[in-house]
């Protein structure tokens, strides 16, 4: 972490990085229903339908004319003509008139004249051809009424909403086979370092496999990105820029692992400084892990150089890339789950670092309990395959001390355990 | 909902119904690195390897024996002769005795014999083959061990983990090309209801949307299971029977929409019970929405009878599909997140009813508020497109007034508004 003259606040950071990025949204592409969920929509879906199309029986009994239940009762009923039955499903092929009753089950769309249902409980059936009402109706009672979930012309999902599942049955109800969602922002990954081998590679000493491939990628995805690999590049600055010029002309971002610390073969911020303007913006972010993270624009778009070290990469991901995924979707925030927990032992943060904290979250007798996983040095995978969740030391903080309550961000369940 | 002389408490219907099937886990299966994101792990996963490998240097500067160094200072320096220099990726060629050193470079393989790392800054270069070492080291100073992030023989990911993309990045470490994974369960999805056409035919007068098929397809896929869809199927226990038994024998779950309530086209109850023992265990749950559903046991497997209303229908596959679906896979409760909120308005419930209730939350000057979306039906799915988040309001409480603290169940993001 040597040679970084002073480094720059993360939120800083993030905010000169945008600023610098050109700010559109995604274009747009129409995919079936079967492939919108976690899609992001593109634009306002505005309902050109009555859902439910139709008003319908709410309970089953008698479709009438209110007016003539008015006065009726126990002692005084009113009688109606039976002209027939209409179930759910069908075409309404009665009409009523004053005087006159259909049976009517629950769903079925109410025949053309009728504006009410009586239920069974307050008709007796005289015959096949009459009924007697014991009780008045009002117009609309016992009716759902067109339009009562969904009304022509209504607003129903919102442009930048990520596509759940009852928005895709809304979609289906809507009589949508297809959905505007913009596109996956595609994301190229570029790993550098003559230390690297790839997974299919015979292993060689001295060599260690390239991990940060597999992680961004699964990253990428998660946001709802598309991941392209370059590769894995030798520590030459030519080769780098090359490379990273490859990915931006097919891609919207281009990530560039390792190299980026201030030593003899931390090549990568001369390179992208090479590809056009501004070139780097931020070189060294107060965080830890992450410190080396270098963030550059080329033509509008994201180049971030991230640690070699997979977790600083990860949290270097999470930090910078995540915003530009999300910008790039034209969606806000995503759905994090996060709880308030109490620290098990102290755990050690330098001022001035936001410090990103592994943990291990139990419930204990009710309780959360945030146990840090300590580690010597942000390469450790260990740390986040043991860790459920993170906590975030500010700045103007020095460490946390037992006992101390402190938010989690997870990204795993919590384990159920009795605990000591 | 007429019909239902008593109801069981979703718990213990969950219970009774988990108790009957087969509590196997599903079979395995093997997929490759890239398409192992959210799969659940199958077993356990050992390391037969160090992490990292071999000692290397965390530090740039000279690689030694420690001993040599020992008594060494400013004015007494150690003299040693400078043997070489290794760098990272290569395997070491150089071999350190007593009396020697290499230069070496952050993560650099530690040459054999050497058990140290001198600083650069606590050396001094006296020609290019010798330096003075102005500072003792001890052994193992400066070096990250082999096995320092995983030892041989460490269970580095247990079996029921749902593969993140840290665990991604590990078993790449592991250099596995390969990881063994539970298949996904699959659900097959039938749906009943004379009144039901699909999304691609053509509309008809009377007819609505199934939009219960999508749904229920985008909640498998969310739980990480694979869906069937079997179609409409008309109201006939002969039909609906057939094509649950077609079910039973492709997949692991069958789910039948409609035809839960006890009227009379409701055949599905009647329909399951033709297929074999114990057949319906449940038969109307004390929950709103989602009172009608049923849950049967077809030779070890799950049949689930859902109400024909989407809402409904989500809320029944959430309380008792997902943990079925979650027990084939040998995996622990999801990742969910929730919130504490304020109640803005009073909402009813009906006392001996579990009430899951639809809310929105926003984040109300640094405090969330949930305002519950009043609606007179569990069939209008506007309630869950408009809603991120929901109240579950206990069977012995009747209601929730406005001011009251509830926890909320959030299955979209926040909205950030001023409010009022």
């Amino acid at each position: 972490m040597k040679g970084f003259k002073q480094t720059t606040r993360p939120e800083q950071a993030l905010k000169r990085f945008l600023d610098n990025l050109a700010a559109r949204q995604l274009e747009s592409e129409k995919v079936s229903l079967d492939e919108a969920l976690g899609r992001v929509l593109a634009k306002d879906i505005v309902s050109n339908v009555n859902i439910p199309p139709y008003d319908r029986a709410a309970m089953d009994g008698y479709a009438v004319v209110a007016e003539d239940s008015f006065g009726s009762s126990q002692t005084n009923p009113a009688l109606l003509r039976l002209i027939g039955k209409t179930v759910m499903g069908i075409s309404p092929i009665l009409k009523i008139t004053r005087g006159e009753a259909a049976e009517i089950t629950t769903g079925a769309v109410l025949p053309p004249g009728a504006d009410a249902v009586v239920m069974l409980e307050y008709a007796r059936r005289i015959d096949a051809r009459q009924i007697e009402v014991l009780a008045p109706v009002t117009p609309g009672e016992n009716v759902s009424r067109a339009g009562e979930d969904v009304q022509e012309g209504d607003v129903v999902l919102r442009r930048g909403t990520r596509l759940e599942p009852p928005d895709i049955g809304m979609l289906a109800a809507l009589m949508l086979n297809e959905v505007e969602v913009v596109r996956r922002p595609r994301v190229a990954i570029l790993c550098t370092g003559d230390e690297l081998v790839e997974l299919d590679d015979s292993p060689q000493q001295g060599k260690i496999v390239n991990t940060n491939r597999f992680v961004l990628s699964a990253l990428v995805r998660k946001v709802g990105g598309a991941e392209t690999y370059l590769g894995i590049v030798e520590d030459s600055v030519a080769d780098i820029s090359r490379l990273v010029r490859k990915g931006l002309a097919e891609a919207d971002i281009v990530l560039v692992t390792g190299g980026t610390s201030v030593g003899e073969t931390d090549l990568v911020p001369e390179a992208i400084q090479l590809l056009g303007k501004p070139g780097m913006l931020v070189h060294g972010v107060s965080m830890r892990p992450g410190m080396p993270t270098g963030l550059a624009s080329v033509d509008g778009k994201a180049v971030v150089s991230l640690s070699g070290q997979p977790v600083a990469a990860m949290i270097g991901f999470n930090m910078f890339v995540r915003p530009v995924m999300l910008r790039l979707l034209g969606t806000e925030e995503e759905l994090t789950a996060s709880v308030k927990a109490r620290v098990l032992r102290r755990a050690a943060s330098a001022l001035g670092m936001k410090t990103f904290l592994r943990v291990t979250v139990m419930e204990v007798n009710g309780e959360y309990i945030a146990d840090p996983i300590t580690t010597t040095g942000s390469g450790l995978l260990s740390s986040m395959t043991q860790a459920n969740g993170m906590i975030i030391i500010p700045e103007d903080k020095e460490g946390i001390e037992a006992g101390e309550e402190a938010t989690v961000a997870l990204f795993r369940p919590i384990e159920r355990r009795r605990h000591g």
